[in-house]
């Protein structure tokens, strides 16, 4: 039972106090441990994909009893589903930190006006943006091959499981708009349209590179088809 | 075991005639056997994923009796395999279809010059495959799914498996050549990586479509993006 969920009791004694206190470390101690669980189950997902995420699965992964895994998670779908919105943050969070490189660079473009772009700010613009854009992939096809993984084990997942397909939807409704932001700083009319090829195709890319063994992946390859992509959006 | 793989009988009597044309209809039959078990693999795949491959799933899928199963297919690996080399044939037939009437259209394209296009000329070919290629995407959307559906599933074991994994990269391989020649009619620098950019966001555009109910697809949305980037590939 979680203390955050309920209205804040007024504390009248230093008993009742102690008392307090006793439950809000239980209720850290319980977070701590959901955490542990949830990220056992994108463990297990990584290895044996969602089909084979069970208690049993999960708790021998996690280390601990299964009691405590039925504890906090009614059943299965519980698990998955939880694991789903814990991998979508941990996805906004790397998401978040290219965003902020991005318009770091925009910024630094002196003169830029958004509205009339000259062909020289609109280069500049293009150069950062695919730089970013392909040290980002590369970044991942090298240090976030769980990660993308489980990306695909969920888009998997998400054409029978109504639920994953509503957390993916929103999820990718997210980045979308996100990208189409940046997009606007060139291109106000498709930035919509532009913002969603470019998410698909670097997507794909992301799932096609982890098939490869990180030594045979082909860098120069990635590199020239982020920069065409960002060219054709961009210039 | 098929009659095919060994050195044609030379026949001399009429006894052996019907001995050898015995052995040819047991191994057509076997053979019919061994399809109709490759296809209940695939069923597997589109309900359960890779990971729901079993003999036991598989026999039941198929409704033979298990003995059957591990009598053609010596372990759980050997059913994936050949399920994926079937898929992929499969896949074949499919771009067959699409390749064949993007040549027919290049052919009725009067004056075309390869190596030296006109606008017109370009603009001909931009507004031919562009049609095609969103006419073939939102038919595979209403009409393929449970092949989409597999594809991705291979995809996901080609990240573990490395069998999957050559055998995806080859298949992948041979469909990126074929966009790539097409794209040469336009573009003979860039083709393969054109082709490559292309082969990812149609594929991922497929993969998301399929999350999708059939009656809620947004033929525009997609229409739209597939147009742009033919547009980008073109012109």
């Amino acid at each position: 039972m979680s203390v955050g969920t309920k209205k804040a009791p007024q504390i009248k004694t230093m008993g009742e106090a102690s008392k307090v206190r006793k439950n809000i470390e239980i209720s850290e101690k319980g977070k701590q441990r959901k955490k542990e669980i949830i990220e056992a189950t994108i463990e297990v997902i990584v290895h044996s994909g969602v089909q084979g995420v069970t208690h049993r699965a999960v708790a021998l992964e996690a280390g601990v009893q299964l009691r405590l895994t039925t504890y906090y998670f009614k059943d299965k779908e519980d698990l998955i589903n939880e694991a789903f919105i814990y991998f979508a943050e941990e996805g906004k969070f790397l998401m978040a930190g290219f965003l902020e490189l991005a318009y770091e660079h925009l910024e630094n473009l002196s003169g830029l006006e958004k509205n009339n772009l000259t062909s020289k700010n609109r280069k500049k613009i293009y150069e950062a943006f695919s730089a970013l854009a392909s040290d980002f992939l590369i970044h991942n096809l090298k240090h976030e091959r769980d990660h993308i993984a489980v990306q695909q084990a969920f888009l998997n997942e998400a054409i029978k499981n109504p639920l994953v397909r509503e957390l993916h939807k929103s999820h990718r409704k997210r980045l979308i708009n996100n990208v189409s932001e940046l997009c606007k700083f060139a291109n106000k009319e498709d930035a919509e349209i532009n913002a969603e090829i470019f998410v698909n195709a670097f997507e794909k890319m992301e799932h096609e590179g982890v098939c490869t063994p990180v030594k045979n992946i082909d860098e120069k390859k990635y590199q020239a088809m982020v920069h065409k992509l960002v060219w054709w959006m961009i210039m």
